[in-house]
């Protein structure tokens, strides 16, 4: 069977993250529900990795074992939008080599969070911000940003409901940009832990404004305890952007 | 008492327009409700005019004569926006003269149509453009245009349901730009026509892809009969995007 990666994007806002659950709508199930629909029989399809309930995608990949089908590979986008709601788009359908794996053969991941900084809220992309009143000064969080730069036992930036047993992650690269009222954080790396980006958001706004010092960083590294890190920010604002292979 | 000048923006997706009405969820209702909550008594907005269901407003103005209240002006929006949803927002209060009227002291109303010509959807701007998918020739778009600027009788160009005793309007500018997958469609003028802007969009549109000629935009104007004028353009790619007094 031909082996096919797709590419789609979602917007998270109304699912329980990516993967299949018991209790509340997911992109996987509503994803697979319509590729059954098209190909008569299950189909089970390997994500890049899980998305949080709330969080967004512009670039989410996935593939599947393709049964014996007449419909060509390039239609197969069309075919899946035609009945897949408006939150959910396949932009993209490719035969790939039978060894691809949508989460092992990734490279690395870019997710960016956005956080709109001004004195009052925007109406029309209310679901993809984080608000944030306070002026924050761009300089100073991407000095703190540094300091997450490279390999780091990230057990305190995880979510202790979803504890790994191995923590140490490599961040490629953070780093802020402002663009008018909103302020983007792009993290690199090759995976992230449960809860990691999101944490390290609410952990910087924290030193933003003075909350914390910047040196408290390398000291709840080196707790390697959640309770040490700042608050989990808003799923709303964060968005799975790139994954490459 | 103080006339009151209130900038807002909101997301048209879920209302029946503007305009308070006995069916359905109107802006009007939303935001006088939140004055009168806020002064104790019914309030009544002049708006710089009415749009209607479905449309967006970036920037759209009210003003209203306000009761003694001990409120400061400056935290009118805040208060406001308190008990506002997360789809309408007051952004800026301001006392001005006692003979501004929000609709009459209007001298330019600036509407946007966002087209998204691409060869798929977008999730996340999705209530806020019109997909079409056969590939737009800016360039002729532009050409066509200009067949609207100047004085015009728009009969033909609005809704018959709402007829006009007096159809003659003046396009300041009207013009196209592209960027990346979207076409945005800008047209100023002092007051338009009940549908005018989503029925010039459908016309050009119509013109864009060959399914009429170029010159019958301007038999389509003598005809004075909405009939001979294409489709309504859908309200969600419609945006007041700015009103100058």
């Amino acid at each position: 069977m031909d082996n096919i990666k797709l590419t789609l994007s979602f917007d998270g806002t109304r699912y329980s993250g990516w993967q299949r659950q018991i209790n509340g709508c997911t992109v996987q199930e509503v994803l697979e529900d319509q590729l059954a629909s098209i190909y008569k029989q299950a189909i089970r399809v390997v994500p890049c990795g899980r998305t949080d309930a709330g969080v967004h995608a512009k670039m989410f990949v996935v593939n599947f074992k393709m049964p014996p089908s007449s419909l060509p590979i390039s239609n197969i986008p069309d075919a899946l939008n035609s009945g897949l709601p408006e939150d959910i788009c396949v932009y993209k359908a490719k035969k790939v080599s039978s060894d691809f794996h949508a989460r092992f053969s990734v490279k690395q991941k870019v997710y960016r969070y956005t956080i709109r900084n001004a004195p009052y809220r925007s109406v029309f992309d209310r679901c993809y911000y984080h608000q944030d009143y306070t002026p924050l000064d761009i300089d100073f969080l991407n000095k703190a940003a540094v300091l997450f730069h490279g390999e780091h036992d990230f057990t305190s930036f995880c979510s202790e409901s979803f504890r790994h047993t191995h923590c140490v992650r490599v961040v490629d690269r953070l780093y802020f940009q402002r663009k008018g009222y909103y302020i983007y954080m792009t993290i690199i790396g090759k995976g992230f832990l449960y809860n990691m980006v999101r944490i390290i958001v609410g952990t910087l706004l924290e030193v933003a404004k003075h909350k914390r010092k910047m040196t408290d960083i390398n000291a709840i590294f080196k707790k390697k305890d959640r309770c040490y890190a700042g608050p989990t920010a808003p799923a709303k604002g964060l968005t799975l952007w790139k994954v490459v292979y």
